[in-house]
């Protein structure tokens, strides 16, 4: 395995949900800040925008939404938006008023693409300088309260200083992940080793728990399909003149 | 700004579409394929998967797709496929034939920021080794030549060492795409400097091709309604027993 200082920090990365109570420097943030702008974007359309939130009222509200006490609790919180009412803006100022390409699917994916591509450059960059984060997918269950036309709340980066040391949480082995040429399906009996691995994992990790496997989870709540509040995002999507033509 | 192996080489992002014609070595690909195992995963489900393509007659099917003459010309070619199908399986094996969570927009939007979180990922790890990529949205010109049933080819990486030094492309300045608490409409007017800035790098980049701006480009065809390929996007995710809900 080749090492160097940005695969030691790739290949130990733990989700950090408890942050010091210790804010991110001014330099800091505009470095993340930097990192996000330089990140590949698809056609050169930039159709990522990033808000970050201080005001507590409004920290409260993506807390909620998330029901998860963690978030907005303590370290930054960025949200990254899927924007395409930049370019919706910008192509009216020249009089072009025909927005049927930023509301198809294709155009809604690349600029969703460019977004999440941006998250997981901030949060490598934020690891490099010793900080930790929490991807925030739980701010899509309730979109509705947080978005305008044409944009869309993607995920939530929450940074701050680890105030915890998790384990390595252990993935599927590359054999089930990676192929060459043709895709495989995979044979569910073969993920044995891989469920027990799972499990000691969990039993190490919190005693008072439910101890369980990766099969266990995919085979659980998690994937069935009874109502969640997260159906309504097909919904939000059409509100907001988005993928109109799914 | 803070400065360190890492961000230097995030902060020198530059996209590569000619590779020398020198392998990756195994011991490349195996860590860039640890980095992907790494990365975040919603809800651990890892819906994630890497077809490495080898193949020249699949590659040459792939180059074809995306119109690009240098897709599958040199260096590695690697397909991040949103897998939705191996957690299917998984469930079937144990009798759990109820699939309407995972045809859902919700949790196909979860499994493709997996995945594209993945990508960003292998790109940052393969650049810190001294390689280069390209991020190729064009695999979705026509997806239906490339999948299964509850899979979706999200993007390709194509990375190699690289054979050519492009100038750093200029991006929206930050005032415009990092707000505090409120997202503000753009004013497209106050583009001019940017646009100019962006005019130059054509400029010096290829002086025998026509000099565009920002506003140029996101007035002009990028955006318009017309019909084009990727519309068939939304049938094919429907096709895919993808997104039913919308």
């Amino acid at each position: 395995m080749i090492r160097n200082f940005t695969i030691d920090h790739q290949l130990n990365h733990r989700t950090i949900r408890k942050f010091k109570d210790q804010p991110l420097t001014d330099e800091q943030l505009t470095t993340l800040f930097e990192v996000a702008r330089q990140t590949a974007s698809s056609e050169f359309l930039q159709q990522m925008t990033i808000i970050r939130v201080t005001d507590p009222q409004k920290r409260a509200v993506i807390r909620a939404v998330s029901t998860q006490p963690y978030v907005g609790a303590a370290g930054e919180l960025l949200m990254f938006i899927t924007d395409l009412h930049r370019n919706e803006l910008i192509r009216h100022h020249q009089g072009n008023f025909d927005d049927r390409r930023i509301e198809k699917t294709e155009m809604f994916l690349q600029a969703y693409e460019d977004t999440v591509l941006a998250v997981q450059n901030v949060l490598i960059a934020a690891e490099s300088m010793g900080l930790s984060g929490v991807i925030l997918g739980s701010i899509q269950n309730e979109p509705a309260k947080i978005i305008n036309k044409h944009t869309f709340p993607t995920l939530g980066l929450q940074l701050g200083v680890p105030d915890q040391e998790p384990q390595l949480k252990p993935r599927l082995p590359l054999n089930k992940i990676i192929f060459e040429n043709e895709y495989q399906d995979i044979d569910p009996a073969s993920l044995k080793d891989y469920d027990q691995i799972v499990n000691t994992y969990y039993d190490l990790r919190d005693t008072s728990r439910r101890i369980d496997t990766f099969t266990d989870q995919v085979n659980g709540a998690k994937l069935n399909g009874t109502p969640q509040v997260r159906d309504q995002i097909a919904q939000v999507l059409h509100d907001q003149k988005l993928c109109l033509d799914l």
